[in-house]
């Protein structure tokens, strides 16, 4: 790793041609490279809590003079309990993951001595921007490094002496192994996210780790593929036929369990004959846990009409804008629906493409809603919370993907991947293939692999 | 299919509702609808021959004020025999391809009820953005019936009469099926591409079919993915332990079978130890098939100084940006370089990152220059000539992509897909999963598919 003053086109073209290098190392050589990293960072503790702990008070300076939240202000926070050995184990965990490169995915036998083969390779060059967490350094080269990518790191500004204690250190760890030093550059030049943005000919992806407003903002000033979301606006649909007591607790779990999660659920469809059944006692369950509903019209009567009393505040009248809100706080929109078509459409139109859940005992209905529903996650009677690639069994995940494209939903390090087509063969012309008289058909045999 | 005059915005959509009930359609659905395309075509192939005869007059007529390319007007026409015969077969063709569309990639078992499933699944709606043949509306209506995704189709204005014919057949077909008739739709209102391509919310991906130029104006223009490539700047390295007589061969099949196609040779790397063994015969070669070289001075004195005789003007000096030029004709630059790593670093700061292939007897040099080069195709003794569906056995391909992410190379249906998860549960709440007392372990089982 290099702390660069480069500009940032110097740096992207340093990574670029570092990459080519990288991309060609074997697993052992990237794996030894995370256990230098890890080593290093573990003796030199002290001096990164130290420069972490300068960070710290010019962060509380600026909370207390109200110019920073002082959720910020704890997640940049190093020295507490269990934070920087769950940074050194993350190092670890990622080195024990399968490797993504070099995986075969189709082998054809073209002609005799002509074979096609499509293997696993690294993407090329990252552009990494992240908000206030210092360890996210550590992790992200962990990363890129087993991917076989090189990595451009551009952190906020909160953070700048713990980036660079931690960046010196695996910069000095990274020389005596054969990962190149610009593989991994941590840029610290101020103002230089558009510059950086800008270099499409070195970067091949940008993963933006923070606020949806930082990922709406790279991803309207940049012609670079971006990974990530912005909106995580989650619903579930809870039809008349779900089990009362089981449904309860799994919207509960959704909205409740971290209401500041991208997968936490914002809105609840329910259908219009679950109005009288199931939808009072999931209301109630919901305000026992603090949840305010935000209600139409008909599940306000339908609450208004039920036995159980509701404390001031937790239910009030929805706003059309409500059912386009991410709200990230303990707060649920309520809508009812009279179908899963209804229910479907209103998912596809106002939801993110995240992750929507249906609850029902009718299966063909759960099916059909999971095949009609366009997004990352579509699950059937499981909470919204579950879209997270630790949860999925990935080991770690680079993100939570709503593109249409590459990869979709959590992202492991296969997300990091593409192939390419390699052909060995025996200089024959290709003009002496095809169909009819003194024509060499293909043979197209399928290989194993 | 439609054939509209709504205005791109309603158009875009129309396909995007349509997109919903096509993406769960079963294949034998999809497949009828390619069969009713199919006989409705071949109903009506004089009615729309008749309307292809009129775009194909008032073209010559343009092509004889010199407004329009001979060319142009020559894939304008419908009426060449088998042209329109190869169309129909190409739509049966696709129907007997492999379905793409819900293939399972992983199980998992999170828990005892809780699965885990990745199943592919259509992108969504496509933009398909072409110039002037007319043929290609059955084409790409088959591939996007055939994955399932809804498709916009935008011509060019010299093929509109034979569009509408087409269109007009192809949308009463439909109406016969269970394909939602705004499932495709062909617009034709006159520049509507900008206004197509700022339709991010509704279109998934772009599809352009046609010159670099439009392929470039279209990634200038929107922020939706583009799938595809601009140039072909292909090269070979020619090492001198390379079969003299075979190399030869190769290297004029990869430069005279199609010289105007993306993947013909634009660059002849020479390793100067090859320069006065192989490389006089390999020019000779080319000389003799009406190839131009462009030479640096190395090879231009190796060529001075071997016995054969070049006649006139088949080599002249090359200048610097010879070795940036997709030439699309029968010119050829050549540079000698000293090494493999030279060759790499050429390549990759100078190529399209298509296809490049290295001929040499050397396998680790060979695995080397597979592995270091950035690009979709990388092949050893191969003719750069193989980089087609087609040929690598697809079946048929949507085009040749040098993005780095999603598709690569040659795009087959694969390409027109991507995954979503799919979760099925028993209303687990995520909060009691974890390690430490009283918490639940996942159980991350890999499952059959």
């Amino acid at each position: 790793m290099s702390l660069t003053n480069d500009s940032p086109e110097v740096a992207a073209a340093a990574a670029k041609t570092a990459s080519f290098t990288l991309a060609s190392l074997p697993a052992s050589a990237r794996n030894e490279a995370l256990e230098a990293i890890h080593a290093a960072l573990t003796a030199s503790k002290d001096e990164i809590l130290a420069a972490n702990a300068r960070d710290l008070e010019l962060a509380q300076k600026a909370a207390a003079d109200g110019m920073l939240s002082q959720a910020l202000v704890s997640r940049l926070d190093l020295g507490k309990k269990g934070k920087f050995e769950d940074m050194l184990q993350g190092i670890l965990d990622v080195r024990d993951l399968e490797d993504p490169v070099g995986k075969v995915s189709l082998r054809t036998k073209l002609d005799d001595n002509l074979n096609l083969e499509r293997v696993s390779c690294p993407i090329g060059v990252l552009l990494i921007i992240f908000e206030a967490r210092p360890e996210v350094i550590a992790n992200i080269a962990s990363l890129a490094i087993k991917s076989g990518n090189a990595a451009i790191l551009k952190g906020g500004k909160e953070s700048t002496e713990s980036f660079i204690a931690i960046s010196k250190v695996i910069s000095s760890a990274l020389s005596t192994t054969q990962v190149p030093n610009s593989a991994i550059q941590l840029v610290i030049t101020r103002d230089a996210i558009l510059q950086l943005l800008s270099q499409d000919r070195s970067i091949d992806l940008v993963i933006p780790r923070g606020s949806n407003e930082l990922v709406r903002y790279i991803k309207e000033n940049t012609k670079i593929p971006v990974l990530g979301h912005a909106d995580g606006l989650c619903s579930i649909y809870l039809t008349a036929s779900a089990d009362k007591e089981k449904a309860a607790v799994a919207i509960v779990d959704s909205k409740t369990s971290y209401p500041a999660a991208c997968n936490s659920v914002e809105t609840l469809l329910v259908q219009d004959k679950a109005l009288d059944t199931i939808f009072p006692s999931v209301a109630a369950a919901l305000a026992q846990k603090g949840v305010t509903l935000r209600v139409d019209a008909t599940s306000k009567a339908a609450l208004a009409a039920a036995s159980t009393a509701f404390p001031d505040g937790t239910v009030v009248d929805a706003t059309p804008e409500d059912f386009d809100t991410e709200h990230l706080s303990l707060t649920l929109a309520v809508k009812t629906v009279s179908s899963v078509e209804e229910a479907i459409l209103h998912i596809n139109t106002h939801g993110s493409h995240h992750t929507d859940s249906i609850f029902t005992s009718d299966g063909a209905e759960a099916e059909h809603f999971m095949n009609q529903v366009d997004s990352a996650g579509v699950y059937w009677n499981a909470s919204t919370r579950l879209a997270d690639g630790m949860r999925y069994g990935f080991g770690t995940e680079v993100g939570i993907s709503t593109n249409k494209i590459h990869s979709r939903g959590p992202v492991g390090l296969d997300g990091l991947t593409i192939y390419k087509y390699k052909i060995r063969g025996d200089y024959q012309p290709t003009a002496q293939y095809g169909e009819g008289e003194g024509k060499r058909p293909w043979k197209h045999e399928r290989l194993a692999f």
